[in-house]
């Protein structure tokens, strides 16, 4: 059985408030074996007294060993299970720069590249422009149209940009036109199927006026498409559980994906502080606040030990400001971990620990990997997490009689 | 693969027997976060010396979250995935009135009503009449007859009673014909697919019948019914396990969800003593027995947390008898957790414990929630616990060479 379908099946009106607080890669590694993780050794007393009344455990972004990307490390928490529904390159891409894809996009990811005279590849970067030339090259885009198809263009950075078609009937399966060669030309855009074949005929459309329009600007020259992505369909969290709800994300990646399923976005600001503030202003609002905290995963992709202990105890210090206000349910835990040891995104499951009145409390007395090991929750499918979010909060009746 | 085609494949004959003790609601919450749950306040000598020979773990009755009824409960520890069938409300209610349905049946339940001179309802309770006055008007309706299909009405007490109808090709696919509220005349019974028209019709042609009948019996002048439900196309114990089982439950409910999976239902008597003597006279007829004890969960529903306790207690002073009779596999477990503290099911993992001579033992010397935890089943989804019965008991062979 669907489990989207047992929770529309069961849930039940509250007033209950659930706050999932992410921090971005929390998960982590000893330096050395039987040394300390990053969260072990940060002081985070109050993420200590959430134990203490809590029930914890680690959870499992994917599977055991699958290391996710922050799609479905957050679909998974989102209690969208990450294999089943997956998020294209090019929507990720889209998202990522806060453009609000839709149900008819087809989105892809662009590169500008050189072309010689005999329209071989020469540069499969165009020598890596400056991201203002990005985006006065991305401006000059802005101007091809195709009958029966909006157009939008959005410079990333450097020579990448995004491409969106937005019409009827769009499929996504159309291979790269980015040979991954130099000294050949890029690749006709070609769709497996009817509507990807629609599809790739817009974008050849597009890439034969892009060429015309960009002809005297080597080395900005030419364009190569990669990752086209329709939109998933997905049903909103407001169907799902019945929660209004918003995210409060500083990075753009995680505002889209919070409204990919439906969150309101909330201006974040640009600190933790600030992050907290808009908490408090719209604690009446929303029945679940959905907080992003990335600097725990960016230390980690740097690979600094002591900057991420630093960062986990700065998240530590505003934990009795959320639960000044009484969550019902409140929940810390990450999309994945990100051990500075290994300065990626890893697959080792992730401390998690819940917050409220019903819940199991289970002799723990710290906040790290090694107690949650021995937390009530025991390791769980992240996918599962929002499932005992709504019954913690008392959001959910009983299966059968 | 369905787990059932995998146990019978790999089962094997055996004269070893196994005791599924269940009692009811086991599972508990403290009352304040970090104090002891019911049962470990309770003194439980017997339990724990249970633990300390054999597995202990937790058991997830249905998915993280999810709280179950008696029936998707217990189908679960009967390893039928309670997700894969899900038991109708008529046919519950049924089961619950010890009404042995079968598979030709669609189980429905009733409620008198009150109707005014203009047809329309005026009392949805039919101002909850004794059930002295309920058994009576059932008699009336007894008299009922449909060509082509057998009926059969009982009484449950004041308002509600149970309408059987019995026939091929019958669906149960029909919409409730009680409209919620006052003011307004019953709903007609309507099917979504041609053989739920078929019961429909049948329902609508006892509905007619039934206003002629009970036409002078104000209050009890009308009915509605509820809950349409066929009997699930559900394996029998001993054609998946190849167990000759047994049921002792003092409780109708248990008794009939026993009868579903095809158990023999032992006169169990009133008290939990005459359930072990029961189990000692029929030690020699059976290879599998499930005990039901419902008094850890009805006291929990209570919210009387030392009242729990006691009974707990009362339930560990029996386990010596029971080990007496030495079962090859001992298992202890609840169907669900009931925390008095809330005062109703919950999604809270079960403490479960398995007693045999292949047990691999795990160092814990009490059975309680805590324990548990550490345990060497570690958290497992009830539908697998008699996988690891047949297995403790020798009755399963190698899968694959």
């Amino acid at each position: 059985m669907n489990t989207h379908d047992l929770i529309r099946e069961l849930r039940e009106p509250a007033k209950t408030k659930i706050v999932l607080l992410v921090a971005d890669g929390l998960g982590g590694l000893p330096l050395e074996p039987g040394g300390r993780t990053e969260l072990e050794t940060a002081r985070t007393p109050n993420l200590d007294a959430c134990a203490a009344v809590g029930t914890s455990g680690l959870s499992t972004p994917v599977l055991p060993g699958i290391t996710p990307g922050s799609g479905p490390g957050h679909l998974g928490l989102f209690g969208y299970d990450p294999l089943e529904y997956r998020i294209g390159r090019g929507i990720l891409e889209a998202l990522g720069i806060n453009f609000a894809v839709g149900p008819r996009d087809v989105a892809i990811r662009g590169n500008f590249c050189t072309l010689g005279p005999d329209g071989n590849i020469t540069d499969r970067r165009a020598g890596r422009p400056t991201t203002e030339r990005c985006i006065a090259t991305v401006e000059k885009l802005r101007t091809i149209t195709i009958p029966g198809v909006e157009v939008f263009v959005e410079p990333v950075k450097e020579h990448r940009f995004v491409v969106v078609f937005r019409g009827d009937g769009l499929g996504g399966a159309v291979g790269d036109t980015d040979p991954q060669a130099v000294g050949v030309p890029p690749l006709e855009a070609k769709g497996a199927d009817p509507a990807s074949a629609k599809t790739a005929a817009v974008a050849n459309a597009f890439i034969a006026q892009a060429r015309e329009v960009l002809k005297n600007d080597a080395p900005t020259n030419g364009l190569t498409l990669r990752g086209f992505a329709t939109y998933p369909p997905i049903s909103t969290f407001e169907d799902v559980y019945g929660l209004k709800s918003a995210a409060i994300a500083v990075y753009p990646m995680y505002r889209g994906l919070a409204r990919l399923v439906g969150m309101d976005i909330l201006d974040a600001g640009q600190t933790l502080a600030d992050q907290v503030a808009r908490l408090k202003a719209s604690w009446n609002d929303y029945d679940f606040f959905f907080l992003h905290y990335k600097y725990t995963d960016s230390t980690g992709e740097d690979g600094n030990f002591p900057a991420k202990v630093e960062q986990i105890e700065r998240l530590d210090a505003v934990v009795p400001e959320i639960r000044a206000l009484k969550p019902d349910v409140l929940i810390v835990t990450g999309d994945h971990s990100t051990p500075s040891k290994l300065r990626s995104h890893s697959w080792h499951p992730v401390p998690t620990v819940i917050v409220a009145d019903a819940c199991r409390t289970d002799g723990l007395t710290e906040f790290s990997e090694r107690a949650c090991l021995r937390g009530g929750l025991g390791q769980f499918e992240a996918k599962y997490l929002m499932m005992l979010a709504m019954a913690h909060a008392g959001r959910l009746g009983k299966y059968g009689a």
